[in-house]
Parts: structure tokens; C-alpha cells; sequence
């Protein structure tokens, strides 16, 4: 079969953990497993009556002929014209329980009643989770967002175009927003302005932080954004499911020479992290590029790092986090990333700069690389 | 205190089902209970690493003095601008392991660690279920959602607002989209448009089912409206988490005697249903007034009726489904209906109307009550 996923890499990954069959509910793991397919109608809705609705994907390990799906009884439209490759689907579930009676019922017809199931344990309801044990008592159940997680973490063309997509749409959206602020303007008024730009560019808004002047609470609120005064924006947004999340810089009027120096050392911070991606390199010198040159910058102390994936999850593989063991492996061509500092100064505010790099053979490519100096709003 | 639900309501329902805490992790029961707050970071997104979000509302019966909120730890700036009223608030859970171990550590300080805890089991997490039942390992169980369900029936005056808003919002959006089309606009580009009409008028977009010509398939897709063909559009989208769900009709020209009777046909039905509402007549009475109408019209086997209550959920008390014992009940002043007739024709296509009502105590008031006729585009 010509699956939309590296199956050679799953039945690795699910071998390396005893797992025979992977049950995957979550929206952003079964969009995956299915090549993008999404049930349109629950695709931002999550309750329905007393209870919500939960695809699965189900795959045997080795067996992609075997694999299910269980959708809505009114997903079968929308799969006529988008058809998805698993040959057995149920669409019969209407709620999280009937996901896992059916799969509890398709898992015993597979012979799998004593195997190792992998579920989504952060996400599956506790409803469903009760069902399963009661419909499979032979099974063993275990915890594989780890695995659908690093298989992920790689991305195919088509996931890159998106993640390119929605990055440029970020950028351009929140360039749009400025040009239309006026001084006064509340930081509430800006995130609606910027959920508009990003929906007219095809984005589903997912947030928008923004702080001004001196303050560091990213909360959109009644403040007002006034002549002279910074204004950081942060915001998340996905086209068809994959996350751009970048921040850039305004602001009302000139910026102070203060205010240039410290985004200035914000992305010379951005750059030396950038130094260290690259096909075959460790992910923790990413992390020690920027630190090492954090340490002997003028406003040290005001400066963090922080880095991570993003693809379909905010904060997925590869994992570049302080400490973590898994920023000892090596990134891979075709990884994204999402580099963000932040400086907390008291006299200019919030300063922050948060990049999507993707890696490369040789490097990197910077999406929505736009916009990184200050943006200044006339008044 | 002074809090935004009923709380001898509340009290009522737990001590009639045995509940000492509830304890409600889903985004629209804690926003009910909080009056209104949603932690607008993950007021859309779900995931972030490998785990997810999970706000928590503890509410002992009869002391909201010892009522506790947990959030993640980026929430205070935002509880700064917009107090929430638990005087015991927890900014410390990153996943939903550490919501459930914030939770039983309250829990257990609160003398109840041998009580009956309400939990939302279609929505909770198995991760986090698994961490209570192990931290509170004398406690007890049970599925609090329809209690919740109960407590939210009787909408408040701030909530009939944003349904109202929200209703009009959507009308609005679906006359706007059809003056934006022209023949051979894809039904995929009409959900498109009614998405940003949505998004200018403040919504969260949620979904736009959308059939034309013969076809009863709703998805959106490449499928082309083209001239004499009938449209019909249903959508849902949210203000400030309260749902507006309508349908409505259009035509590409104008449309044919067949479809004019067809129309009137519906809302022929969807008139008898109204002259059902009222406070204190009986829920069921809407489905059997539709019905005995439905029986007697030209096309009565092509008509199906279906109605349910609305609010932040779709599909919530009060519940009007055919052969619910709870359809037995009594309808209350400023409970909200959807009520929604559909035909299925074979020379027209599908055509529906799906109106939004408030109980009243003399009848009832409709929502975004315009446009029900065939909606014609000139071409």
C-alpha cells in the first residue's frame, strides 16, 4: 500500500515498544495518519451533546492492510469526495464511547484481544479509555504519544509548503495589522485586527500575544498602544492544521537607540542559534550557540532562549528544551524549529523575535523571515 | 458570594446525585462556571507537546468559599485584567497529569479525599483520571456532565445577548457570502467566504455545511453552483464561546414553483413547532405539533425534523430528541432551541431552514430571524 506516513519508521518505533497496535484519536495524529483528512465538521468544535466526537486511526504494526478508521455517520460525504486509504471504515461513532466500542470490536476481529494497544493517554476521554479495558480485559495499554510524536517529527513536502504557508501568513498578517493601528489603539482591538488579517490569508487564528510599553503581560486587554512605545506581537495560526507561530516588533514612531540596541542583541542571539541547525548537528548546540553569546551581551541579564518543534502540535519533536535528554539526538533534514528570544527590559518592555527555520543539508531556510528589525507605525 | 451560576441549582443537582466536588475540566463548563473566562491562550488550540491543556473548576457543594481554579502558569496576566472569583487559584499545570495532581492535593486538603468527585468522563483525559483515582485512592467517581448539562439550561441575560449576537451574526454572514457569489463558484469557495463574513462579524467560525442542486452530500468540496440550482447553507459559529447554528436557503436566479412550495412546506413545519414554545408547555409538544403537520403535507416523506437546545454546546438541554425521557420535561423561560426542518427532494436538492428560539413566558422570541425565504442571486 502507499501509505501518506513513513510506515517503515512506525513498526520501528512500535516494535521498540512492544506495541502491536497504535490507536490513534486525536485530531492532529489521525490528520496525520491520513495523508490531511479532517473531518470538516468537527474540525474546530469539540462537544457535541454530552459528549464529544473522537475519530481513531487504528494500524497494526506491519499490517497497514488491517488498519481502520472510525468517523461520524455523517463523515461519509466528505470522504466520497477526499477518500481516505485505510480499506475498513466505520462510520458509526457518534460519541467517545462508540469510538471505543468499535475499535474494542474491530481490535478482538484482528485476534489483537491480548496484544499491546498504544493510545493517546493525554487525550483519549476517560470514558472510552473505561470501555476499552472493559471490552479488551486481555490487553495491555500504553501510552504511545511519544511515537506518533517522532513520527512526525520529520516533514514531508506538503507539511513544509503548509508550515511555509502559514509562517508567511503570520508575518505578512501581523505587517497588515500595523498598518492599521493609530495611537490609542488597545491591544484587544490589535488581536482582532490581526485574527481578521490572518483569517483573510486562509489561517485559522490560534492567538495572539502582544505586550506594549513597559509592560510584560501578553494578555490582549483595554491597554492602549501610545507614541514612542513598543509593542511586541506573538500569535499561532495553522493552515490546514500546521502551526505558524513567529513575533515581531512595532513601534508608534522612531524607535530609541535603546530600543534598537536590544532587538538588535535579540537577534544576534536568533543568528548564533541559527548557526548551529543544520542536517547531522545536535540539537542541544542550538541552545548552547545562543547561550554562550547570551552570557557576554551587554543586557544579559534581561535575555532567555527557548526553541522547539512545530509542526501539527505547538512544541513537538525535536525537543531542544534545558536539560532534556532528547536535545541529545541530532537534527535531521527536513525538522522545523521555532527560535524565539525574549528580552524583559524595564525601560522599553517586551522584546522578542521568534523564528521558523527549517533544516537543511547544508543550514537552514528561514520561513516568513520578514519584518525582523523594528516595524515603525507613523504617528 | 456572588457568583455567575445558580448555585442553589448546583447544590441541588449534586446532592440529588451524590456529589460532594465537582470538578470540571472541559473549556465550556469552565468558562460557564468562571462567568465568562476562558484562558484565551488555549481558548483554541488543544495540544502543546505531548500533552494538553486542562483548566479545572473544584466546586464543593454548598461552599464556593472553597471553590479553587487551576491554570497553567502564563494565565495570571490575563486574571489580572479579568478577576475570576475562586479565591484559590493555581497557576501551575503544564499538562494534564499535573492539573489531576493539582487537583487531588486540593482535594485531599479539603477533607474529601474519601468523597464523590463529579468529573467530566467523555472529556477528561485518561492520563489525568489515572493520576486521581491513584492520588485519591478513596474517593469515588462519577460522570457529572449531564448535571452541568442541567445547570446551564436556563440561560442568563449576558448569555441570550451572545446567542442573539451570535444568531444575527450568522444570518448576516450567509447573505453576505451569496451577494459575494456568482455561478460556478465551487461550494468550497462559499464556505471559504462565509468563514471571513463570520470572522468580520466576531464569530469563531466553526463549520458551514453546504448542498446544492440534487446532491444531499453537505460537504464542502468542488462541487459548482451553478444558474436555476438550489443552495442551501448551515452554519455554526461561536461569540465568546455561544454558539449561532442556522440554515438558511438561496437560489441562483430565480427559483421554481416546486422549490417555492417546498420551502414553504418547511417552514410550515418549523411554524408549528414555534406555536409549541412556551414556558411550562412540555418539550415533546414541539416534536409532535411538527410532526402531525409533516404527516399531512404533499412531501411528507421527503421531511425530516430534528430540534435540539443550544448554548456553548451543540446539541445541550433542553433535549427534544425523539423518544428521550427527557423530552418529558417542561420547557423554562430563556431556555434556547435550535429547531430545524430538512427535505430531501430529488428535483430540488436539499432544503432546509433552522431557526434559533428563547423561551418566553408568553411563546417565544426568534434570533436572526431574517432571510427565510429563497435568498436570490441575480446572474
Amino acid at each position: 500500500m502507499n501509505l501518506p506516513f513513513d510506515e517503515v519508521l512506525l513498526d520501528g518505533l512500535m516494535d521498540g515498544a512492544g506495541i502491536d497496535l497504535v490507536l490513534a484519536t486525536t485530531k492532529h495524529n489521525t490528520q496525520y495518519l491520513l495523508g490531511g483528512y479532517r473531518f470538516f465538521f468537527f474540525a474546530r468544535m469539540e462537544a457535541i451533546g454530552l459528549s464529544q466526537y473522537i475519530p481513531a486511526v487504528g494500524y497494526p504494526r506491519g499490517k497497514p492492510d488491517r488498519s481502520f478508521y472510525i468517523g461520524h455517520p455523517a463523515e461519509a460525504g466528505q470522504q466520497q469526495d477526499e477518500p481516505i486509504w485505510p480499506t475498513t471504515i466505520y462510520n458509526e461513532a457518534l460519541t467517545s464511547e462508540q469510538t471505543a466500542e468499535t475499535a474494542a470490536r474491530v481490535i478482538n476481529k484482528l485476534g489483537l484481544g491480548r496484544g499491546t494497544i498504544g493510545l493517546e493517554m493525554p487525550f483519549l476521554p476517560a470514558d472510552a479509555f473505561a470501555r476499552l479495558r472493559q471490552l479488551l480485559p486481555h490487553a495491555s495499554f500504553i501510552n504511545a504519544v511519544e511515537i506518533l510524536e517522532d513520527l512526525r517529527a520529520i516533514k514531508q513536502p506538503n507539511e513544509l509548503q503548509a508550515i511555509k504557508e502559514a509562517s508567511e501568513a503570520i508575518v505578512d498578517s501581523i505587517l497588515s495589522t500595523l498598518k492599521r493601528t493609530q495611537p490609542g489603539i488597545t491591544t484587544y482591538q490589535i488581536a482582532d485586527i490581526l485574527r481578521l488579517e490572518e483569517t483573510v490569508r486562509g489561517l485559522d487564528f490560534d492567538y495572539c500575544l502582544v505586550a506594549t510599553a513597559q509592560a510584560f503581560n501578553r494578555s490582549p486587554s483595554t491597554t492602549r498602544w501610545e507614541k514612542g512605545a513598543s509593542m511586541s506581537l506573538d500569535s499561532g495560526g495553522n493552515l490546514r492544521g500546521y502551526i505558524g507561530d513567529l513575533a515581531r516588533m512595532a513601534c508608534l514612531g522612531p524607535p530609541t537607540a535603546l530600543m534598537v540596541e536590544l532587538l538588535d542583541e535579540v537577534d544576534s542571539v536568533q543568528m548564533a542559534a541559527r548557526n548551529a541547525v543544520k542536517a547531522g548537528a545536535y540539537c542541544n548546540q542550538i541552545r548552547d550557540n545562543a547561550e554562550a553569546l547570551m552570557a557576554i551581551l551587554p543586557h544579559s541579564d534581561d535575555i532567555e532562549f527557548e526553541a522547539h518543534g512545530v509542526g501539527l502540535v505547538s512544541h513537538e519533536a525535536p525537543h531542544l528544551e534545558k536539560g532534556s535528554t532528547k536535545a541529545m539526538r541530532r537534527l535531521e533534514t527536513s525538522m522545523v524549529l521555532s527560535v524565539e528570544t525574549t528580552m524583559r527590559n524595564h525601560v522599553v518592555g517586551f522584546v522578542k523575535l521568534e523564528d521558523t527555520l527549517v533544516v537543511t543539508n547544508t543550514g537552514w531556510e528561514a520561513y516568513g523571515d520578514g519584518g525582523r528589525k523594528w516595524n515603525i507605525v507613523e504617528c
